[in-house]
């Protein structure tokens, strides 16, 4: 199985990460500007071989996405087991923040998740298999790289996976709008998942019903949400402040 | 002159706000499903004209946008005057809170950010007229039609204007990555304006140079930035933190 990585900014951040295995690297042209010149240094520090082709070549790899020139094929699959994205928290000795996206469907929003999440120090996220976006192309692209660098594990049921996180020793929390508790009045310097739900949907009835804990994020004026990378944003800003604050945040 | 706002949310939103003059509202079918019938019931009270025209018509109107069927023309610009932004805070016996944009160029990137800084209870968004996205259809769509109820006002000079904000007694503060100070350390119940800049870019080195004070958001691993509108959101939320913590938010 492999991945198809695409665009100046996410091939160089993937060829930066030590755990992605790069089958091959394709250029559209033998004239390449600078930024793609430092993607050929790097891909000839790594051994990873590189061809060009035709632009119209890539254009078709990357069914309609803007591959500026360059276009990655990657070993593997986007995803790591759940055991190894709990276990690089119990190896670190910092208190765990992982992210549990129950069903985004959009790939723009899951990118920008992804993106917010890993410059959150998020330990890793979660997300299911079905009726969800999974690691495409343009998720990759859109989180501008992150996804090489961020651990994302895909499982069948998210309820089952919140009952064994919890049995793991994590306290799970869940984003929902009608929720009278403020995120601000929440002690979050604790092992934490947070549980965010599709877009307009929310999170699903039996997710939020094993949820520990539910939580909604303040608003004024006729806005009836913010947008799921927003919200999360302020919500994992709020996790890194209380961290701070506490001094376990570094 | 006249706007144009397309979509189901957004024409609905539109049609909410009291500020808005509607000139006319195109649809593309006789048969319209629940989401637009309620949109006839709020054009009927408000006396718009409705006319129906092919799909193609309004394909044309929104250059490629999804216009869900409807297309709304709306009378004036989406612009209020600077002195009419500041009047509704000054009226309001709030403390301010305004959002200045310098440079945002992708009007997805502004329609999340008047979406976030409309849930957040910002008084209302400066944006400079040149080098930078106005309040285009496409933003409109993308802000939920929160552009019809945030005052956004349009600027000739945004160096000028954080010296006329000064003048009347507002805090003027930058987000800049490169600031030693971190949010969490600054004392935000106060009369503030907050300036965020271009993606990828920052804010420019005169408006820089006039900011009160500069701070950062912490960031974690090899991320080099969030995305504008949760950079906002991050910055808005700790705003809301601060003033509900002192009684002030509500």
């Amino acid at each position: 199985m492999t991945q198809t990585i695409f665009g100046i900014h996410p091939v160089t951040e993937a060829l930066k990460s030590p755990s992605l295995l790069f089958e091959k690297i394709f250029l559209g042209t033998r004239t390449p500007h600078p930024s793609l010149q430092s993607i050929l240094a790097l891909a000839a520090e790594k051994n990873v071989p590189v061809t060009y082709v035709p632009e119209k070549a890539l254009d078709h790899m990357v069914e309609g996405g803007l591959h500026q020139n360059v276009v990655a094929i990657v070993k593997g699959t986007p995803y790591v087991d759940i055991q190894d994205l709990l276990s690089q928290w119990k190896n670190g000795g910092t208190k765990a923040i992982f992210l549990i996206l129950d069903g985004i469907q959009d790939p723009q929003n899951l990118g920008a998740l992804v993106r917010t999440a890993l410059g959150c120090g998020v330990h890793g996220m979660i997300i299911p298999k079905d009726r969800a976006v999974g690691v495409t192309p343009a998720v990759v692209k859109t989180s501008a790289g992150a996804t090489a660098h961020l651990p994302i594990a895909r499982v069948v049921n998210i309820a089952n996976t919140v009952d064994a996180l919890k049995k793991d020793g994590l306290w799970v929390y869940g984003a929902s709008g009608e929720a009278s508790e403020l995120i601000y009045d929440l002690d979050l310097n604790i092992d934490l998942a947070i549980v965010i739900g599709a877009e307009g949907k929310g999170i699903r009835p039996l997710v939020k019903k094993k949820c520990d804990r539910l939580f909604s994020i303040p608003m004024k004026g006729p806005v009836s949400s913010f947008n799921a990378s927003v919200s999360a944003g302020m919500i994992l800003y709020e996790v890194m402040r209380q961290r701070s604050a506490a001094g376990g945040w570094k």
